[in-house]
């Protein structure tokens, strides 16, 4: 098993364990799901990240845990995702070895700059969400630092949806990632077919 | 390096990050330290952790991480222990191979006679704790139970301190394992002391 590609893979979802449709998600273009869930007791976890593999893996999209490398190396998850208060990605790839993808939060300019031990990187909040309270939005300015700077593939997140992203995708994103957007939407198919449809731009 | 063994030890205190009294309650006797903190960031629990290591080696006690097996691999911990809604112990057993303890908490008969996969187990709470709210005290019953019955080493946990030891002790525990009884005493030294003394006998 080597290491998966993250070529080509521009939308990517971060849910927790309550959203139920990350197959319709899947169908609309999502290529990325990351299991972010705080709340549930270790051993539902990684029950409910064994069933996201499986799910992500069907689809040919590729399956991340946040935070967590000892559930990720037991889902036979293709990666974990840390922030910069989390285990540091160069411990984490102790723990996983070469195998597994390794994507870390940045929120300004040093962090984006000194990034060298990881795969990729979230770069936000774009704008502030409840998701992360208290965390300040960068706003379009550090987009387009990234776009001019980033040596790695990045996913700008933070408040994006269908009518924040075309902003967004002008200050340089060519990949999104979105947790309300999809995982709140009516239609959760058709706001990722259209989140999708900006990025093959 | 073989896993370690739990011949002679029989003092096993659980603290979380603020108790910096450690070295003084291991002067004392305790053998075993256990680091809980779900407060903490990973990143610094890690550095607490290796502290902890560190400390409890240096006076040939054991370090146990609670729960996170990505912790306790890191820091070179000797073991981790989990609650019946963590991993199970056959998954936490595949990540950390055979030279970790894996410790397991026990609060009925059922739990006690089916705990095979494991190294050592923790019956209790004997007495209510706030340290563990909304779980029902198991009382000296279970003691006499896990007293006849087990067979893997086993500490009784739960409100244990001076003067609830004794009866804890009649009941048929030879190891303690305490929370505030040390980590909130003015004298933790001169606790696990009498706690030791107790043990000993």
């Amino acid at each position: 098993m080597a290491r998966p590609s993250l070529a080509g893979r521009r939308l990517y979802l971060v849910c927790d364990a309550a959203f139920d449709r990350v197959e319709e998600a899947l169908h609309g273009g999502v290529d990325i799901v990351q299991l972010r869930d705080r709340a549930l007791p270790d051993r539902e976890l990684l029950a409910h990240a064994r069933r996201l593999a499986t799910l992500a893996h069907d689809h040919d999209a590729l399956f991340v845990v946040n935070d967590r490398v000892d559930i990720a190396l037991l889902a036979r998850a293709d990666g974990v995702h840390v922030g910069q208060d989390d285990l540091h990605p160069r411990e984490l790839r102790r723990l996983c070895g070469e195998n597994l993808l390794i994507g870390l939060s940045t929120h300004n300019r040093e962090q984006i700059e000194h990034a060298d031990e990881v795969d990729y990187l979230s770069v936000g909040p774009v704008h502030e969400t409840p998701t992360k309270p208290g965390r300040a939005s960068v706003g379009h300015d550090l987009i387009r630092y990234a776009a001019a700077h980033a040596d790695l593939p990045w996913f700008a997140i933070g408040g994006i949806g269908p009518e924040t992203a075309p902003a967004v995708a002008a200050a340089g994103a060519t990949r999104f990632a979105v947790v309300r957007a999809i995982t709140q939407a009516r239609q959760p198919r058709g706001i990722a077919e259209q989140l999708r449809r900006m990025l093959a731009r």
